[in-house]
């Protein structure tokens, strides 16, 4: 058992490693030549140039002002600055709804801290129940409910102050789930007109023998929305075409890396060798052998484009079909077109960005299939995932490798590698199972056949998170592998579990408090720092990039990562409902986290991450519905608990809690979560009614008939054009988000002004910049 | 252990009871004064009238035509010969597709049968397990799994056989579910034009200050369905009208018996008493004071209807919209309307005598409460129910009576009387409570806010097949009352609770023999022979019946009764496939159950049952959905069985049935459901087109104006008229039967004829008088 003391110094080491964090941090971004590491959201928005090539050459690489690093922290007031609209124009609702669960947090845990503190913390400690006994303690448990003597009345107080937290919770649920649905609506309602708004995705159109998918298409919606069809794109099967695009747009880096050297020394025609990797064959020379090669698959991709279109079986059973009213389409995407109801299967089209192609042609049966496979093989995955890890460890040992690859003996038996197999490599396995983990989520999510990629990490955030539930929560909790627990919890009864569990959880509160300081305090601080892609630009800039176009390539803004950032955030939910009863003094730990993440997550939000999809927060009923478990969960570990404590007379009146928060939950779902699945008609006949008073001559077929265009064709249409080579994908979103925002970045790297703070991006100019 | 020899003598008597039913039926039915009991079907048609006047005085009561004695079984064959489309004609396609329920079974469980027979009871019986071991066993045993020795692979033949079980089910279901998404869709593809084609239910109207409920509606739709909105129905708070309406009816009896009263005997004004039942009070002349009285009661419904139409409290926030086109009342009905999504709610607006009017103005957080506390009352009904039942018990013992009851002593003391009391009144209490609960469940149902008949039904259907699942079969399996279940649920582990079922699953096959020839062939043979019905016609022909309109309202001829009959059908088919695997042996029985009550009920829907209302097959999902859960249990009781048989070896291929079966569940449902729940847009239109081509001058709205005023209404309307008080009720019915039923029945009793073979109705005199 920790005392307080302990505690007092794991803290102090993480805080000391945060700051330390904070402060390279703030050192670095400050570096011209980090710029595109730490502002990538600014290029990409083309508000931002790479430093100018004006001044002298050491400015250019390092920011010589020593008065921008007396304000090191300032990026944290500046984080906050940006008011919520601003921000939703900035970086889209999604991102602005993602903070919203770590303010979430803070409005729930801030009146509990103040609840907890001001009447259990007294309560527990003024027992001597843990003085009295033998126990090991120290004067974390005397804060704790293991302080109260067996069948104490002053359980009383811990049972009313569950319901008091989870009423708490659940009005906190409520106001936010009524805040975010709201914003949906308001957010698709002051939208400008998209593509998507007037588009439903058509999939598993019957095969017909005389007429072509188009053309059943057409006639389908023809006859069956005669007042509202517009046009429609089908979708076509180009995975091959994407492939040659590819290689083409390899080859023409190649070119231009060649010819760039060329021209630095023109006494030598740049030389390569054909074989693979450039190690053997033939020698030729590089810039005429890549220019016959591009001219080649030139060629080949304009073959390749005439027969996807035109060979029948390139395209697929799925089109978009486009609709001339909002109210059409919101028709279209809400009913059920043919008898058959595994026929003509209508949802609302993903915005173009967010569309996963891939997926798009996968026939009804097949979907069952997959997704039943994909439960099962999840199943496995969180309960069994040890075998495999446990059998790669076990090949992981010094013999092992000795006996299997005896050539590798002579190194091996070299003292500091033995001491680093011994050591470190049967953790190893674990370690990288754990990395892969959420790649792995993702794959399985794509076998299954969803359809948008925000749809993807949806699913893979909800299985990510019974994963860290049963194998970080519970096996930190209980000790011992899920395997074991999978057993226990078969050959257990049912009623026993909330015991077992509810037993240890007291126990482990010191734990959770190391954790929540690791994961939570110096995990955010790490994020803001961004070392790896940091150390992964300068790879590149050093290495491999070329050209210009390769510099932009190798900036990797990252995005928020719902599938893995979400459920983390859920975590510290569980953890803190859990312990905000049993062990108060967690939570201000658990504050500080949803405190110091939120300005983290809100500053890279605004200067880092790329937005890739608009779901307009589609995620929320995820969000809310997690909580909600966590609730029932924390409510059923305190009765179990309190049933091992003897509290006989106020157990029972935790009973109806689990049953309210249930009902809780039910009202919820049928109140609010209507708003992000469908698009009430009342909006869009509003929607429409004004656009067609506003713009009564538009040309909405024109507008629509290549948004749905599959990007790889775009990017092949613009064929020898180098610099136009991604506008194809970066027009709609140009169309989308310059009128949107209104702040401009400054043109060259931070350098403190009269009126800039040093900080980046600069809010008062910008500001005064927009006033006329 | 009951032997074969047991079994068959316990089949004899069964088969002798139901023998005496059936001929205590075919007697009964012959007669003319039962012709309304056993024929009321077609009186209700108008296809039928009461026996001829004409004809002497004792052939009016009794047949005395000994010929149609002799075929007293023809109705067997009658009942079947009537054809499947007819049979929808002439009592609804939900009538029709009960029906296939039995039908089913007998597709399932015939393969079955051979299949066991021809594998499982060979290598059943070539063991000597039982007869090696002490047991105390009989032949029944030894064609059972009982009489494999432990461990032994001939258990691979369970499993395969288990297998082959499902598969056939899982074939049969699908083959089914098919067949009845058809016959739904061509039901609702080639039916004439119904009010609640057109029209939509919305609930929830928003309070406005400045406008009436029916002025919002009208507003909202015009604006938001500009081209399909048609006109629109409020609903009215009618209670106390209904009440008004229902005492005037009354009395308006009482006015005519008493002037047939005074017609026969012209010498002495009929007097009555005032008061209580007619029993003290001031003697007034009986006419004069009940024609006063009806004047009175209909001034006072004036009022209450003028008060109903235009105080606005009486007007609910809900309302009936009808639309120009099917197409435009399928869109309505399955789009979100407005922004909040608990406000304008639309469903498809049940059909008018389906509608269930008082639930219609329940607002939308109240059902979510409803609901819940229904839940919950559920559960504690199932698992608890016996704690009141065991009181009253304890109540009806001879000391508590006496004690509670002293007067009562004398009575209770006399011999036969205390006989009774110590042997039989215990035992009533749960009986009663039995005989109750289809009542209960339906009052929770109505409750929790359904808002149609054919939805209660539904409700209370699960509900009951859940009770009797646990009440009914696993507390004979396990023998113990629920409430130890209960407690073994949650004390044991969850493993191993299909264990203790499984193994106590084979030992009672006998005893669930015997259950099915009880409640399966003597109940049911006991169902055509309507006893109940029959007494209490004739009792209240005898006592009660003042007028011929009585004489009508005497009849009663029930309903299917979903509510209580398809549970009852589930427990043998989860019977019949528990035991298909276990004890072969089971499987005749439940087969002979489906045939027989194939015939019984296809009689009794052509000849007995009122339709009630019509719901195109919309319980269909649940049928299938209980069968495949009956499956799964089936499953899990095998594994668990063969796990205390030390299969060790067989035991893992059992797996993967439940998650291929679960599978088939979830493609079922994506692939038929929504056949069940939406109408797709495709046939809407294509009705429209063909309606709009034959009748282009229609008058719909003129059509659907009142096709949704409450029934109360129309009563009320049809105001001092005594014919045609029912009509608002049956004008629709009509509109709708006959033009469908092509046939009509005798006007008089059944008297054989040439053509005729002396059952009811005669089908070749029928075909031959349609014929030209």
């Amino acid at each position: 058992m920790a005392t307080i003391g302990d505690i007092g110094l794991a803290a102090a080491i993480n805080l000391i490693t945060a700051f330390i964090f904070l402060l390279a941090f703030a050192i670095l971004r400050l570096q011209p030549f980090n710029d595109r590491v730490y502002f990538p959201k600014w290029y990409l928005k083309g508000l931002r140039s790479s430093p100018a090539t004006s001044g002298s050459f050491v400015s250019k690489f390092v920011n010589l002002d020593y008065r921008s690093y007396l304000r090191f922290l300032n990026w944290m007031p500046d984080a906050l600055r940006m008011p919520e609209p601003e921000l939703i124009d900035h970086a889209g609702l999604d991102s602005a709804v993602y903070l919203r669960i770590y303010l979430l947090g803070l409005k729930v845990f801030i009146p509990i801290l103040f609840l907890t503190w001001a009447i259990l913390v007294p309560i527990n400690w003024t027992n001597d129940w843990l003085k009295d006994s033998d126990a090991n303690y120290s004067n974390i448990d005397k804060l704790s409910i293991s302080n109260i003597p067996q069948g104490s009345h002053r359980f009383y107080a811990h049972v009313v102050m569950s319901y008091a937290v989870t009423f708490w919770t659940c009005y906190a649920l409520k106001k936010e789930y009524e805040t975010v649905a709201l914003m949906r609506l308001h957010f698709l309602q002051s939208e400008k007109r998209r593509p998507d708004q007037f588009t439903v995705l058509v999939k598993n159109v019957p095969p017909d023998a005389d007429e072509t998918v188009s053309e059943a298409v057409e006639h389908f919606f023809l006859v069956n929305h005669p007042d509202h069809y517009l046009t429609h794109q089908v979708v076509m099967n180009a995975n091959k075409l994407s492939k040659l695009v590819e290689e083409k747009k390899s080859k023409q880096n190649w070119l231009v890396y060649y010819q760039n050297k060329y021209e630095r020394n023109q006494s030598k025609r740049p030389m390569m060798k054909t074989g693979f990797l450039g190690l053997w064959g033939e020698k030729v020379d590089a810039i005429e052998h890549h220019m016959a090669q591009i001219e080649k698959l030139s060629n080949e991709i304009a073959e390749e484009k005439e027969d996807v279109v035109n060979n029948p079986k390139a395209i697929m059973p799925a089109a978009f079909v486009s609709f001339k009213t909002r109210w059409g389409a919101a028709v279209c995407a809400q009913t059920q077109q043919a008898r058959n109801p595994t026929l003509w299967l209508t949802e609302w089209a993903a915005e173009p960005r967010d569309v996963y192609w891939q997926n798009l042609a996968i026939p009804y049966v097949s979907l069952t299939v997959r997704k039943l496979l994909m439960a099962v093989a999840f199943f496995f995955l969180t309960f069994f995932f040890i075998i495999p890890v446990a059998f790669v460890q076990s090949l992981a040992n010094l013999e092992g490798i000795e006996k299997r690859a005896s050539f590798l003996k002579p190194i091996i038996e070299v003292k500091p590698i033995k001491a680093f197999i011994v050591g470190f490599l049967p953790g190893i396995a674990l370690k990288i199972f754990l990395i892969l983990l959420p790649t792995i989520l993702m794959i399985m999510s794509k076998f299954e056949g969803l359809l948008s990629i925000s749809n993807l990490e949806r699913r893979s955030a909800s299985r990510y998170y019974l994963f860290n539930f049963f194998n970080v929560f519970l096996a930190s909790v209980v000790t011992g592998t899920v395997l074991e627990q999978l057993d226990t919890f078969l050959k257990e009864s049912v009623s026993k579990l909330p015991e077992i569990i509810g037993v240890a959880i007291p126990m482990k509160a010191t734990f959770f408090i190391t954790y929540i300081m690791v994961d939570g305090w110096s995990g955010t601080a790490g994020e803001i720092l961004r070392l790896k892609p940091l150390i992964i630009y300068h790879l590149k800039n050093f290495f491999l990039v070329k050209t210009e176009k390769d510099r932009e390539e190798a900036m990797d803004p990252g995005s928020i990562g719902f599938n893995t950032g979400e459920p983390q955030i859920q975590l510290y939910f569980l953890i803190g409902l859990i312990y905000a009863v049993v062990t108060p003094l967690l939570t201000p730990f658990i504050l500080v986290f949803f405190a110091f993440a939120y300005v983290v997550y809100r500053h890279q939000i605004i200067n880092v991450y790329n937005q890739e999809y608009e779901s307009s927060a589609a995620f929320w009923p995820d969000v809310h519905g997690r909580i909600i478990g966590a609730l029932v969960i924390s409510q059923l570990l305190l009765m179990g608990l309190l049933g091992t404590k003897a509290a006989a007379s106020s157990t029972p009146f935790l009973l109806a809690l689990p049953i309210l928060t249930i009902g809780f939950h039910m009202y919820c779902k049928g109140r609010y979560e209507p708003a992000f699945i469908r698009y009430p008609l009342q909006e869009a006949m509003m929607k429409d009614t004004l656009e067609r008073a506003r713009e009564p001559n538009l040309n909405l077929k024109g507008y629509l008939e290549n948004a749905y265009l599959p990007p790889i064709f775009k990017e092949a249409e613009s064929d020898s054009d180098d610099d136009d080579d991604e506008m194809g994908d970066k027009k709609w979103a140009k169309d989308n988000t310059l009128v949107a925002t209104k702040r401009v970045s400054r043109r060259n790297t931070p350098v403190p002004s009269k009126v800039s703070n040093g900080s980046s991006p600069n809010l008062e100019e910008i500001q005064e910049k927009d006033k006329p």
